[in-house]
């Protein structure tokens, strides 16, 4: 292969592909990306064996056509350090030889692995076929990535669950995430193509990649799923996923759906309010314990070795009108659902004990479950 | 103590004193602020034993004098996560009490150890007395922090050293710092007060917090020691150090009297090249070899598993009008020192196996030796 391509655009492509390679992966063909000129353009493709990432790079003059692979990160490195302006030649003569890159007078010649040991990613039919638009891809990801499960044993919850479920007759598209001490879910109108899929567990690291991707568009995200395999076209990027083999749990059994106390407060005010009290212990799962009284709402929290604070909100910033309660949850819990919320928090509470239910007032679409701890 | 202070003096002060607490220490005073409320206002004191901070800060409404402790990097967290515009109170009635700090409706009840167990440093004589403007400052530690060293069997070379020397009857005074791999040596005209000191090494952590302070300021830095003890005072802050109990290095030995290979290279293109080829190879020691030649400067790297680079400067950007040469440098000293040139590098080369002497071609108080690595 013989090509030229301006930095930004190689820069662009590589930065897309070169995210989902291991830094620290013991195969070396996986540490590289394949470059594949057709008379067409270029494509990039990277791949973990369970994530591939292919990027159809357009403005590339092909003087040659071939495949080859080079060492991704160390591409990507070099192209980086360019200059802006640069234009890159990029010049294979095939077999074992080195990939010579050119730009100026800087030149590398790097190692290229063969293409054959490229592992592909890509074969399989995907039959359900569906398009989200690229902000409603986000927010689906933004309202429940903070609660996947960290917890390697319990595998099957470290991704977000998306399936179709019908409410009254119409057939929603929810995303759900739990990691067993808080729960996110999120709804929107099944697009079509939806009905009928299965429900299918994407795991956090393309979840992470494709958040990245939605990032940089406002068009819609064409989603293709089978029973083992996801994948995403996002503008020029195919990102291809295994999908976690595994069930999610029903998750609905532990809304709850009968809490009756509904506390509105201020999501700026009660945000704020929540990291002060919470900064007087270092603990990563420190409590902040809620105490709720008519319009009125008492954030506190303690540690035996630095002391206690605490801080008070009513009127103005807090509606309340059922009887006393108090409760306490993680402050780092509390921070994540508030980050997700506009301007107004609501709780709905059973008791003191038991799981509340947590929603942005203004989007009933996106609901929080979070379990109390003893406080 | 009772005092009432904004919260922005308040954390500015906190901002310098708790950056020198000891995330992870074992003795629970040391990881406290004493607070000192004075009909003249409010002092801020941490230490680690090696290193005091004292903040004097003006603006501070004192109701009733007094002393307590408190945690430094709670108090410094509560603080900042109050809303910009607080007011905020500390209340410590006396005795085992808490410390009560209010703002607004926030109310924390912080736990203080006893004044007495905290450590003074400040005590002791410090005979010899200068001013160094705080930019003069700023630049000896600049052009030296970057080569000392991290291996703590060598601790006399875990710091810089500034001592006084006589170039042919005229006293200047001189910052060094070296690992045993380069060496760079700065030298300003002895200020008023310093002649006939002895040479102090003053610990690196030390010289992060003094450049800090550094930075903050125009003024001159009063400076104060004594054989054992380092003082600097910057603006309302005191800083107080042991210093490294040892002998720093005869240096003036290993800076090569006599090599007269001159090479002179714009800084950019020098070290954005350095950086291009550098980037072929992972390893953090990677060397990168200088052809020289006739106003020629060729740039190269390799590693054994991602393959080789090159890149060529010449005239417009290269001087060089001796034998011709081969010579290798790590990368990262090569990048660590042309940070600190401004136009033009000059390389003073004897041959390709001898310690090289580096310059900023326009500020000749500044000398960098680096070891070459065989190439």
């Amino acid at each position: 292969m013989k090509i030229a391509v301006d930095r930004a655009i190689l820069l662009k492509a590589l930065a897309h592909v070169q995210s989902v390679v291991e830094r620290r992966n013991t195969i070396p063909i996986l540490a590289n990306v394949l470059l594949d000129a057709k008379d067409g353009g270029l494509s990039l493709t990277a791949t973990d064996m369970e994530i591939a990432v292919v990027e159809e790079v357009s403005g590339v003059t092909v003087t040659r056509p071939g495949r080859t692979t080079a060492p991704a990160a160390t591409l990507y490195e070099i192209v980086r350090k360019l200059p802006e302006s640069a234009k890159i030649e990029l010049d294979h003569p095939g077999g074992e030889a080195p990939l010579v890159l050119r730009a100026g007078r800087f030149v590398t010649n790097m190692l290229a692995l063969p293409v054959e040991d490229f592992p592909s990613m890509t074969e399989g039919k995907l039959p359900v076929r569906f398009a989200l638009p690229a902000g409603t891809l986000r927010g689906l990801i933004d309202r429940t990535k903070f609660a996947i499960s960290t917890e390697e044993t319990r595998y099957y919850l470290n991704g977000i669950y998306i399936h179709v479920a019908e409410i009254e007759g119409t057939p929603v598209l929810r995303a759900a995430a739990t990691d067993g001490h808080r729960l996110a879910r999120v709804e929107e109108p099944a697009p079509e193509g939806s009905a009928g899929m299965q429900g299918v567990i994407i795991p956090r690291k393309t979840v992470n990649e494709l958040r990245k991707l939605a990032e940089e568009t406002q068009e819609d995200v064409e989603i293709r799923l089978s029973e083992t395999k996801a994948q995403f076209k996002v503008g020029g990027v195919l990102l291809t996923s295994k999908l976690i083999d595994g069930t999610f749990p029903d998750y609905e059994r532990v809304i709850p759906r009968a809490n009756d106390k509904i506390l509105r407060v201020d999501k700026k005010e009660f945000a704020e309010a929540v990291a002060r009290v919470a900064a007087i212990s270092s603990e990563r799962s420190r409590p902040v314990k809620l105490s709720v009284d008519r319009n009125h709402l008492r954030l506190e929290a303690s540690s035996a070795d630095q002391g206690q604070a605490q801080e008070e909100l009513d009127e103005g910033n807090v509606e309340y009108a059922f009887t006393p309660l108090e409760i306490g949850f993680q402050a780092r819990y509390l921070a994540d659902i508030t980050e997700q919320i506009g301007e107004k928090v609501e709780f709905q509470f059973a008791d003191g004990s038991s799981p509340t239910v947590v929603k942005d007032a203004a989007k009933p679409e996106a609901l929080y479950v979070l379990m109390p701890m003893r406080v």
